[in-house]
């Protein structure tokens, strides 16, 4: 099926926005002390990024036809888990990177203690929005689902783990199976739980409907990570926002270096084409989620 | 008043113990994957410890007569969050220190990628162990209290915040008001937790019973950590667990090194009596919290 982009390329661009604003909300004041962690928080969070995994919260909420304004809360609360995991994934002990959403990476604009608490901080920002926010959702059953879900896929189980298994990789040989299992923890878990989030703030919702949009979530979960890898060899740092060819050059295994550049475009696409079957049983109101899952494995940074 | 220790060392006895089940328990298998995470996890937790935060969460719910398998979690979920804070206070960027609880800090037994991560999915094990707990409570509205509490003391406004600021205190000369500042948020605010999320889970409280036993965390919050100066100076490395006047060493601001040795014996002493006038609308129900306050100033590690 071909759906018309440009309607939902702005929709995207409204996601964003209404992010940025719930983010802008939610962040403590530079002005209130600690003046230098509030100060990192708000820099690492508020640096330009595509906001990929608010505007899935968003794209799902709309394709259920919930009020935006009930998955605010949890929008910020996914973009800022991804914040946190980058800033600690850049640090010198870890992926030690430079240069993030074309800006130093939080440890060089600031400093290495300073990045650590500010993941640590913004962590904890991210429950206390899920359990504080007054607009999310009445039922406080759901809230507490929300919660369950964001910290068992943010965990040792989920994307904490999936880095632990990302840096055991480096220098070693993995087959496809290993990289899948690794992606499926590192990203993968935080796209499903964008997902779920947005289907826990609705009670209508049948256990197919459900288990078709973590079918969705989890194809494009993986697709986002292989067009990354791709994107890794062939685009240019300036586009990317961050050093290209960086996982090659720390020999971190990717899905060109181990099936080739043409059979992870090919897995691209089977995973696009995938979870745009697993959306088969909604009607138009998902197209939204098609074009996500197409713009995953299409875009060029 | 004087209170005869003996039959309440034997219930903190009991309540170190019934802690360390409960982390067993919630804490993942050294087995399961990924393994050198999950082993760094349980290094830090489950390594000797006097688990003062988890005896408050039982000896709050003692005093208030709530069963003490409903508070299992919340003590399990206070321990890992204290443990994640040490895993990351530990790290080279930050005290960079080598000992903790009598044995190598969790950066020297394992690596300081696995330290961080293990304390970032410490943090989110926490928040996972109060929205999950099937024998917490059967409240959720009380269950969601009890993660905004943990969430926003652990945070940037509490715990995390606190670090920054006696990072940024290293080699300053601090005021007495600033420095007490510092340890409000760095580990008072956390013991505060301890008792809110105990007291959240009875709704037999009145406001004035939970203002009196806010009041006495804040005071025993302090005296907590005046005493933990104290012992910095006065103690030895083999006593304390970690290593003896590290915070002098470092240039730290303490409460000896402001107001000298014997001032702060007797701020110590004058926080213990506030800390039991606050408790003055108890009765010997209560009589455990009396206790703890007076083993927090008594202490000789």
């Amino acid at each position: 099926m071909k759906i018309d982009a440009q309607p939902f390329e702005s929709l995207v661009d409204d996601f964003q926005q209404r992010v940025d604003a719930a983010l802008e909300r939610w962040l403590p004041q530079a002005r209130v002390n600690p003046i230098r962690l509030h100060r990192a928080m708000r820099y690492a969070v508020l640096a330009p990024g595509k906001r990929v995994r608010p505007i899935l919260v968003y794209a799902t909420a709309s394709a259920l036809d919930i009020d935006l304004e009930r998955v605010d809360g949890a929008a910020a609360a996914v973009e800022i888990i991804h914040a946190y995991s980058l800033i600690h994934d850049d640090l010198p002990a870890m992926d030690d990177d430079d240069l993030r959403r074309g800006r130093p990476t939080c440890h060089r604009e600031f400093d290495e203690a300073t990045a650590i608490l500010a993941g640590d901080a913004l962590q904890a920002l991210a429950f206390y929005i899920i359990s504080h926010d007054p607009q999310m959702v009445q039922d406080d059953t759901a809230r507490l689902q929300m919660i369950e879900k964001l910290s068992l896929f943010s965990g040792s189980r989920g994307m904490a783990g999936g880095q632990a298994i990302d840096l055991a990789a480096v220098g070693k040989t993995l087959n496809i199976a290993e990289l899948e299992t690794m992606h499926i923890h590192k990203t993968g878990a935080l796209i499903r739980t964008c997902v779920q989030l947005a289907a826990h703030s609705t009670s209508k919702l049948s256990t197919t409907q459900f288990k078709a949009l973590d079918s969705y979530a989890k194809c494009i979960g993986l697709s986002f990570q292989v067009q990354d890898d791709i994107l890794d060899v062939t685009g240019d740092t300036a586009t990317l926002g961050k050093t290209q060819g960086s996982d090659s050059a720390r020999n971190k295994p990717t899905f060109p270096s181990i099936i080739g550049l043409d059979a992870s475009r090919e897995k691209a696409q089977e995973l696009h084409r995938k979870a745009l079957q697993a959306l088969s049983i909604f009607g138009e109101e998902a197209d939204i989620l098609r074009y996500i899952s197409a713009w995953f494995v299409e875009r060029t940074h």
